[in-house]
């Protein structure tokens, strides 16, 4: 293990946030906030102390597929315990265990909460909350990646693991410019969307939160009513934008060098849209046949599948009411989740089709014992690597979720709570059913509980492999 | 695919479900019951319907992996079909569709019950329902290759598609001798429960019904209260032979031959008595914790335990009464199951064994990519083509289960109800929690989820491949 170069980034890593941190503590100028002063001192303390880890650059560069899982975790892992302290310093969210559950929450896009009172935090505390959903969302690293002049074998590494999916194509021959071309397409599309909500009459700190929290497929609201407070038009443009950020970006980077005709052959995006459909029909006549309204409920179902299936987690009705059947369809969506290389989390669409696949595969193999059937997808064949390894990170999965919740059930909630509590975090979504659903928060677990969360919600996000392997006796031994 | 050879079987199948019928036909002469017609007008049916079918054995003898899947699994419905009609004829139990549920439960060694009165069943009705377990349990069509002069391919391929889990080994090079042995050593464990049984004073009807219940890790009850009724010696009798019925019968096929040494060796048989210990010890300090008791909370723990990771399902405490933790953690050893080779359900701890290594593997082979490690158990490398094997039964075990959930949802019973009744029959345990709980029933489900739950039973019991194959038109293809 090259000690060396992972503290040489994560120095970066810090320097970056300190920077980040600037901008919570402007919004604090402009709404005249006091509070505002613990970001300015976060943000001059890391500033200081990134500078100090990242002054020289190590002389041993050494850097392989181990080195890159281990700063990926660190470093989210510092970020959050950074991100937390304003939040607890200024006494808005008294223990710093919670403010830690509501940072990790945020970077890692998920969106749960354990403020029972969202409208009581101060504005800056509020930015800060959807800004690390925008920041999460495209990955911390990837940023580090596109402004650093970091070369060679650490980019391909940190960002293989940043990166949400099983597919990460190179976009272009470099990946600096890859991670640039990325940033651009996030910032361009947030700027949309920010647009059209103000053209909804908007308040403008509500739209910036909002676009942060769409964009990052995170889902804190600054409302005690998330989105259900605001009218039909800006829901439907929320709903829209959350099924845009969960899109795989290869598509729209097709879009741009002009092989449209490629991205809509795309066969992740043309399964998510077709899931995405049939979700949306299933849940609207399923209300419909209870309550009639069919076009009322159409509205709802497509904005909260949207919301739970790439992982975001605003919400407009409260989805516990809802049927059976209709929790049934958002908790599978929930396990499915969004596309590879989008912002959205869960076990991804290009996931599932390589198990639908393979599973077809092996079927087909047990009648025809001496047939060989290559998978392909998109035309092409995919590599036995990333089937070999989708499996792992199934099973991986099954595992961190059955541990979880068996930790989680020591608090003796109902086990859907508890059950869709370890759902909704480790998938990134936030809202799950029962106490942990859209009207309740995440307040009554005890804090080991927490942990256990918190730990999934990383999990989540980095795709199973850093986190676990952070606990590898293996992973540490120097060479 | 060679149909005159299936329908063949087929017809011998029927022809021993025929016999089989006689024993209830002659528990009813013993208690003078009249229903007892029924089951030897069936039988009668039976033997000169398979006498017809297996009258003339078909020229084309070609018997390959494809007819083998399709042969047992159309064995064990046309089985239950023929099965379900005493009790319909008979008007005990007044619907078909409930009768067939009834019966599959029993086949498949799950245990579900639609009746609410379990004590108004007639004699005869109990005796066959709790027989049907113990003809399930170890496999019909083994039965069929024990005494029956069938040779050549069909044997393996039908004895491996019968036999739980993934590692079903030559216990002696012929497979009729193999099936001869492992029947000897069900009929002596079952006769030795049987003694315990009787020498604690339990009546023989109740005993041989119990016998039948935990030989075949099925679980029907002959009383409304299950096991409860019974006093504390019985109860611990129960529990021992649950456990020693889940347990390889490899094992004790070694100790027969003297080869001890080896059977205490077997990893799986190890792994299986440690998470059993391990759950057995939880569940007990987690009660204790809350109502003081250690050892009544000890004997309870051992006995639920012991029915659910065996997936038998007695009861003798009403387990939904229990703190999550300890719920969850019989969920936890419901999906895990017994041993391959055992009677019991659920995913198997050899298969889980094979989960566990393989990711480790891995996680390894991620921080260390160039290195080539060889799974091993026992000693022996496994063969790569189990190990996939046991991937695709994951994905397909999955995918049954999602699609089962949405389905039985439709039927709006609370959650913890839709999840644990999937989970309870497809791992063919028999209780699940809340209404499916230990002391409800599944009569409150429509047709359709039940038949969907049946078709999980069989699904479970015969290790999901048979049953989707029937579903494939691949299959269906002559060649």
């Amino acid at each position: 293990m090259n000690f060396a170069i992972i503290f040489y980034i994560l120095g970066s890593v810090i320097k970056i946030e300190g920077i980040l941190m600037l901008f919570p503590a402007a919004v604090a100028v402009i709404y005249r906030e006091m509070s505002g002063i613990w970001f300015l001192l976060c943000a001059a303390a890391c500033i200081v102390a990134g500078f100090l880890m990242s002054r020289k650059r190590p002389e041993n560069c050494a850097f392989y597929a181990k080195e890159g899982f281990i700063t990926v975790s660190l470093s989210w892992i510092v970020l959050s315990l950074i991100g937390a302290l304003p939040f607890t310093l200024s006494g808005e969210i008294p223990f710093y265990i919670d403010g830690l559950f509501e940072i990790i929450s945020g970077f890692t896009t998920t969106g749960s909460s354990i403020l029972t009172d969202v409208e009581a935090l101060s504005h800056c505390m509020l930015f800060w909350r959807s800004f690390s959903h925008w920041i999460g969302g495209m990955g911390v690293l990837v940023f580090v990646l596109a402004i650093l002049p970091l070369a060679g074998a650490q980019n391909m590494y940190l960002m293989r693991t940043e990166s949400p999916g099983p597919t990460f194509g190179k976009l272009v021959p470099k990946l600096q410019q890859s991670a640039l071309f990325l940033y651009t397409i996030y910032f361009v599309m947030s700027g949309i969307e920010l647009l059209f909500l103000l053209a909804g009459r908007m308040p403008l700190f509500d739209a910036v939160c909002t676009v942060f929290g769409t964009a990052g497929t995170g889902g804190f609201g600054i409302r005690n009513t998330s989105i259900a407070g605001y009218g039909t038009y800006l829901q439907a443009v929320i709903t829209i934008f959350m099924f845009l950020f969960g899109v795989n970006f290869n598509f729209y980077f097709l879009i741009i060098i002009r092989r449209a005709k490629d991205a809509f052959r795309m066969e992740e995006v043309r399964w998510y849209f077709l899931i995405f459909s049939a979700a949306v029909l299933a849940i609207a006549v399923n209300l419909t046949s209870l309550s009639g309204h069919f076009f009322s409920n159409l509205h709802h179902a497509a904005f909260q599948v949207s919301s739970v299936m790439t992982t975001t987690g605003f919400a407009t009705a409260d989805f516990n009411q809802w049927p059976v059947f209709s929790r049934t369809i958002l908790v599978l969506t929930m396990f499915i989740g969004a596309c590879a290389g989008s912002t959205g989390g869960g076990i991804k669409v290009s996931r599932s089709i390589i198990y639908i696949k393979s599973t077809a595969r092996e079927l087909s193999m047990l009648i025809h014992p001496r047939s060989v059937k290559v998978l392909k997808t998109d035309g092409k064949a995919i590599d036995n690597g990333v089937i070999r390894s989708a499996g792992a990170f199934l099973m991986c999965y099954v595992l961190v979720f059955a541990v979880s919740v068996l930790l989680v059930s020591l608090d003796n909630m109902d086990p859907t709570t508890t059950f869709t509590a370890v759902a909704a975090t480790i998938n990134n979504i936030g809202p799950g059913l029962e106490q942990v659903g859209p009207t309740g928060n995440f307040s009554a677990f005890t804090p080991f509980s927490k942990l256990v969360l918190m730990f999934d919600m990383l999990a989540g996000r980095l795709e199973i492999f850093p986190m676990l392997l952070l606990f590898s006796p293996r992973t540490w031994k120097r060479n």
